[in-house]
């Protein structure tokens, strides 16, 4: 999918909301647990009730892995079933030599037609570039993430004040553009947001933490957006899990619902 | 596995020789697309070819996932046939927030059965900590890679003048110890290993770079090898492809004793 297929979908929808898929078998209702693939089952309820409100669908790979070979069988037929106007995030967290992130990319843009996987930046340029060798094909490279371990390595600063996770944007940015290339910034780290807009003001950003982690949609998204919206913000838990019985799914499409109305109003105040 | 038995392993064999099954289908000899699962009968092949001369397997995982459903059943039967007294190293690079990395650490360890993973620090403590909470598994932490890439972030000096990659030793050796921890180290870098084993004396270090990449067994070794060793040296293609015929098992001894031969001298000169 390309950048203008995407800003399309946000302002027909009024909705830059990703839905996590860490769609976990111990968690789902028990009651899908007597389907043949339940994870499975879990994530077409979970899709149908809230295709409508949101532009993106990000599986989290280490929850399918999990399951071995039918997994990824799982995988794909999620995948599958997803909408095609809806962006599609492997978050996969991969990176490697130039010839495995090859491998990766084959497999997740190739094989199995993710628009986007998530990219850990820690070996630099030829573990990034073979995934941007794609047409409508993105990589989302982490920056800044919203965990505590955040704080060890990506807030280190240079001799010339420039923290690590400023210096993979700086870098970075020069191997893609805004039409392939985005960016995990946390929504816990609002002050960092600004001075990552001054770097990058075209990139859209890929916003977890928002939700169980504690960030906070309406500051976050001010701070973020910019004149095409520019943010997808990820929300896992609060939605897919917000029941845990037979009304999993209508819960979790209000759950949706709500957070696409907060977003159809940030959207009207920039007028997108 | 524990330290003590991988020491003992070692020390019988006089390797230290860890052989990497990069298995690619579109490279393995043409003779074995016939069979069912050709990178399997490819792997098993290499196995009993080389399992006398080296004392770990690393599996790239990249080349397994690539296949699908199906690659996950090659790589865990490839697994299996490993012998229980060689070390198994799942390449997969991961790394994610808390809860996912410990889905992760299950597939790997529990599921899988692998001795160890390797795992980027990027993400932080929490991303590392649930692949240590396993007896007698480890983590295999990137430090300094041997790719092109590894100069655009690894090496920026933080105001004290220490390198990205220092951070991530000195910080992450308290998450761990020499019996759970290992570091990955380029064999491309003499003298920044140096510098290393003055900070991990104890820690093993998974060595690539020799072979394809550049890197000379004998420097780094000399260099890199602690009192009871403390390295294990990768090579992928220099063994698993030193040919292309009928005669590709035979020719990948010849070579893994080969460099099983260089390893005992310099275990000797050790006194190992």
């Amino acid at each position: 999918m390309n950048k203008d297929d995407l800003v399309r979908e946000i302002k027909q929808k009024q909705s830059f909301l990703c839905v996590g898929l860490d769609s976990d078998l111990t968690k789902i209702p028990k009651h899908l647990l007597s389907y043949d693939d339940p994870v499975l089952e879990f994530n077409k309820q979970i899709i149908d009730a809230t295709k409508e409100y949101c532009v993106a669908y990000k599986p989290n790979i280490a929850f399918y892995e999990c399951m071995g070979s039918k997994g990824w069988e799982t995988l794909q037929k999620t995948l599958d079933y997803i909408p095609k106007n809806i962006f599609t995030i492997a978050d996969a967290k991969r990176g490697d030599i130039g010839n495995t992130s090859a491998m990766y990319a084959k497999t997740f843009f190739e094989n199995m037609s993710f628009d986007s996987i998530t990219v850990s930046p820690y070996m630099g340029s030829d573990s990034v570039l073979p995934f941007l060798n794609y047409k409508n094909k993105w990589v989302i490279l982490l920056a800044l993430t919203s965990n505590e371990g955040s704080k060890d390595f990506q807030y280190i600063d240079d001799i010339s004040k420039n923290k690590l996770y400023q210096n993979v944007i700086y870098k970075s940015s020069k191997w893609g553009n805004e039409r392939n290339l985005m960016y995990v910034v946390g929504a816990t780290q609002l002050n960092e947001i600004k001075k990552i807009r001054q770097i990058i003001p075209k990139n859209f950003l890929l916003i977890p933490g928002v939700g169980a982690q504690g960030g906070d949609l309406i500051s976050v998204s001010k701070i973020a957006m910019n004149f095409e919206c520019g943010i997808l913000i990820n929300c896992s838990r609060s939605i897919i899990y917000s029941s845990n019985g037979y009304d999993f799914a209508e819960k979790a499409s209000f759950e949706a619902k709500k957070i696409q109305q907060k977003m159809s109003s940030l959207l009207l105040e920039k007028i997108i």
